[in-house]
């Protein structure tokens, strides 16, 4: 049986990923998303395993000290971070599977698993990338400042990824993607068995 | 400008590679393919540069000792081979390039450019590639065994190949190799000047 392959994605605000990610997961049911274990407290409908696992600070602290992560993170005290053996275990049964971090997870991640791949989301252009950051209309204009100087930071660390695909129709970004993960698939490792079988005439 | 890609695809007797080429050319004109040039006498209804370019036994000579060709071979006593020349300046231009040889031309060809990125396509099953191969049905079977002897011997050098494509269902077998070229297109290296355009707010 020949393994997966592990993707990270990652894309700033306005790069339109979390619509990417839905519109791909719908096509493409078999691939699976790693869940994040979290320290912060539950909010209201969300469900324990479904984005995320819920855990203890101390268990978190433990599993840092175990090495039992891939890559963690603290934001407003709280700790993130994406626990290594769900991935191992998928990837090793055959399954490819997608880990959405941002670029710091993504340079974490790499450096344990470099055979990971690795995609940035990019929006088409600066002018485009502005008016989804306005275009929510609920924030301030501080907050949309601070959001857009952060995405240029993501963008200008987009040179650390395997490969870049741009959201401007999110079915040909969804198309792009699915290129890089079923290209994957057809390498010779994960082609193996079929040869093996003509060349033993089964 | 970013470069375009070299692709290096070998297929045995059997394997329909033709086939999958012409629908590949078919949805992908703007993909060139490598011209080769040969020895051997123009044959009725060839047209100079179309599949070949026909050249004298000197000049093919010249080329071999002036590190002029990415590989060649020698057929029946006539050379056959690529010149270095057209590959890298289609590349250079930006486009994408195919390069239809065997295992050894293959073999050559990665020793001199290890970034062309190869792709072996394969029958679906020893059962398919024998009745294919018989399929003919104008052939002696001492002609076909000696076929499908040659056909297993390369699909044993398989392993050799960055990729592997099964041409079951011809437009099935295209879509796989689009998946490769095209992800291809998604890396860093090219998408860079779209970084370069958002991080300059252009």
């Amino acid at each position: 049986m020949s393994k997966g392959k592990l993707f990270i994605i990652s894309g700033p605000s306005g790069s339109g990923k979390d619509t990417v990610m839905s519109a791909l997961f719908q096509r493409h049911p078999e691939i699976k998303l790693s869940i994040s274990s979290i320290t912060r407290p539950m909010r209201t409908g969300e469900v324990e395993g479904e984005k995320y696992h819920f855990i203890s600070r101390e268990e978190f602290e433990s599993m840092i000290e175990h090495d039992q992560l891939l890559e963690h993170n603290v934001f407003v005290g709280n700790y993130y971070g994406t626990p290594k053996k769900p991935v191992i275990d998928c990837i090793e049964s055959g399954s490819d599977m997608i880990l959405e971090v941002d670029v710091n997870g993504a340079k974490q991640i790499k450096s344990k698993m470099p055979e990971a791949i690795s995609i940035f989301i990019m929006p088409p252009s600066y002018k485009e990338l502005e008016r989804r950051l306005i275009g929510r209309g609920t924030d301030s204009m501080e907050v949309i400042e601070k959001r857009l100087s952060s995405a240029l930071g993501e963008i200008a660390r987009a040179s650390e990824y395997d490969y870049v695909v741009t959201n401007d129709v999110v079915d040909r970004c969804v198309d792009d993607i699915l290129h890089i993960i079923l290209a994957q698939r057809l390498t010779f490792a994960r082609q193996s068995n079929l040869i093996e079988e003509v060349l033993n005439k089964c």
